[in-house]
Parts: structure tokens; sequence; C-alpha cells
């Protein structure tokens, strides 16, 4: 029998340590996956920038800009238009042949950044999302919780700050309070993981998670 | 007292004339408006590609392409992304000067290319056109209305061409269906001026129709 695919996200706030703990969890289910009847694969991509549009609409939305700043309906429409390449090109072929998918960010983001932290209408947000996604929702959405502060002096560390990383702390605030009532409202499909310990037991909690919504595929 | 601007838009097929009427009519409007008072511009602008990031978004949406094909959603929400930058750039801006702007495609056209032509649900780019204009619509429309076959032939003499061009005969005739219907469905708004009479006679027909939608301006 084949199975499905499932598309697992990870959310969070900047230097929630999303990369990580990504890159963790693929090798982890690799090793695990190997030894299984049907072979699976495990991708690891990224919202925006999984496709090769895509990657050419992440420089458009995340370099610093000389020139007239990008409007938040043209942030939000290039996101979305982002999001419907992935699902195409990407996450539908993916699904059907079986594939693990670990995917950076997806609709949950652009609640938290656009609707909760730019203040835009949920509703339009949620039209486009429903537009991008054709209907594709998330499996599983492990949501990596860290306080903004924590998070910022963490990407600080990394050199160069991005046009998002730069904006000013009030809008981080609003981003993680998004966060925790998508959290609240679909306790179901978003998992929290306290993202303030350590790299080994955030790594422990998100496998023991995933050993349970995976439990049909890794038994 | 301080009039506000005008958005006149040109519509059509390839090759249907709207760059050379366009420019014509520039010229003309501003040796008339150089006499009346208050001072008006009249500025020429497009879409896709009336602002710098719109412009980035054009060469994406109409260079021919070897990698992955630009799925049909992503192309509309990378239309709708320039046109929500577009409007709130240029468009808004120009208009509360008093600014006579020509427009070379708008709204009008993803109807006919996206609805029409690619049978993208209209719904859809109905709600699309309203989040991306906030509302904005063009106070004129004059659609050239050019055989499908007359015009691609006038395009071929401009050597090579890009990717919207390149699509079949039956997508352009029913992109030309697309905008007889609108048309047909909003006289007042959109007038139609055939194109496949000489420059000249075009031009006096365009200058007709300007004058009486611009009495108020012109007198």
């Amino acid at each position: 029998m084949n199975l499905p695919g499932k598309l697992i996200v990870f959310e969070g706030v900047e230097g929630s340590g999303k990369t990580t703990q990504i890159q963790a969890t693929q090798s982890w289910l690799r090793e695990i996956l190997s030894s299984t009847t049907p072979k699976r694969d495990v991708i690891v991509t990224r919202e925006p920038g999984g496709t090769q549009l895509g990657a050419k609409l992440r420089s458009l939305l995340l370099e610093s800009r000389d020139e007239a700043p990008i409007f938040s309906t043209t942030e939000l429409l290039l996101y979305a238009a982002d999001r419907a390449q992935h699902v195409e090109e990407t996450l539908k072929v993916a699904i059907a042949s079986g594939t693990i998918i670990l995917c950076d960010r997806y609709t949950d983001s652009t609640i938290a950044y656009q609707g909760y932290g730019r203040g835009l209408d949920l509703n339009l947000i949620h039209q486009l999302n429903a537009i991008a996604t054709a209907g594709l929702e998330s499996d599983l959405t492990i949501w990596l919780d860290l306080d903004v502060k924590v998070g910022l002096a963490r990407t600080k560390g990394r050199g160069s700050n991005d046009r998002i990383e730069q904006e000013a702390i009030a809008f981080h605030r609003r981003v993680q309070q998004g966060y925790s009532e998508l959290a609240r409202q679909d306790p179901h499909r978003i998992v929290r993981v306290d993202a303030s310990l350590s790299e080994s037991e955030v790594r422990q909690q998100i496998q023991t998670i995933l050993r349970q919504h995976l439990a049909e595929i890794l038994r």
C-alpha cells in the first residue's frame, strides 16, 4: 500500500532554532526510515524560497532596500505567489510520492507576521492562504516557542540582519502573540516546543512528538 | 479647486498598438494641458512593471524560461503583487496630485488573460483585483479591438516574442473574447476603438473619446 507523505512544518520567531532542528530531524528520520518499507524520502524545504522562482522572490522580499519600500499588500501577495509555486512544484509532488516534508515556515507564518505583525486583515490572509495552498494544510506544525529578545540576540550573532529581522521589537512581539493565538485555536495541529531549552533537549522533544505523529509510518 | 487626476487605461491583445497610441496621446494631452489651469501632468505607466519592484516581477513573468514553468495561480498572484505596489507607489499619489495617468493594462487584462485565457476562476480574479487595487478603478478604459492574427503578425515584426506572445492562437482568441465580454458588461467605463484602422485614424478616435471624457478638465 502506498501511503501519502506528510507535511511537517516548523514555525517560530527569528532565532528560534528552526534551521538547526530541521536539519537534525532530517538526519534522524532518514536513519529510522532507512529500515522501513516502503522506502520514504525525507526532504527539507522552506518558504519563501523553496523553488527556483521562489528563491528570486525571497531575495526581493528579504533584502534590505534603498529604493521605494515594499507595501504590506505587495509583500502579502509575493509570499502567496511563492507559496502557490511551492505547493504545485514541490509539496504536492512530494506528498503524492510518500515523502516526509520538513518545511521551514508555511501558512501560519503569514498569519503571525503579516496578520499579527503588520496588522493586515486576517480574513484577507485566510483568503490568500486558501488560494495559494489550494487546500493543502500541514499535517503537523511544530512551533518553537522562544522569547523574542532571546531569539533576536541569537540572530545578531549571525552577522547581517535581513529586512524582517530589522523590524522593531514590538513587531516581533506581535508575531509571537500571533503564534500563541494560533496554537490556542488549533491545539491538535500545532504543537508547542519550549525552544529556550538546550539544543539537544529541544531535539528530544521534537523526536517524541514525531514518534507519536508518525506512529503508523515508523512502526 | 484641486480636482483629482484620472486613471485612463489602454487595453487590447498583443500588437493592438497600445504603446504607440499611448505615446501619441501623452504628447497630445500635454500640449492641450499646457494652457489650462491648474497645471496638470500627464504620465505614462504600465502593468506589469510600473515600479522598480514591478520591473523585476515583469521580467520573472515575461521572460521565456528553461526552468520549471510558472503555475497559473503563481502567475495570477505575481500580477496582483505588481499591481498592489503600482497602486500604492504610483497611481494613488498621481491621482491625488491631479495627474492624468495613461496606463498600459490594468485589472481588465487580468480578467481577459488569466480568467478567459487561462480559465482561472473569475471570482478568484475579482477577489485578487479588489485586494491589489484597494478599490481604485479606471475612470475610462480604451479597448483597442483588433483581430488576434493581425495583432500577432505585428508583434512578429518586432523580433523576439515573450512568454505570453508565444501562447497558442486559441489562448489569444479566448483573451479577445474576454475583452468583448467586459466591454458588453461595462459599456460606460470601457470604450471600444477599432484598432484595424490606420494609426492616425485610431489616434483621432481616441482623441474624440478623451475630449468627451475629460471635458471638465480640457474646457
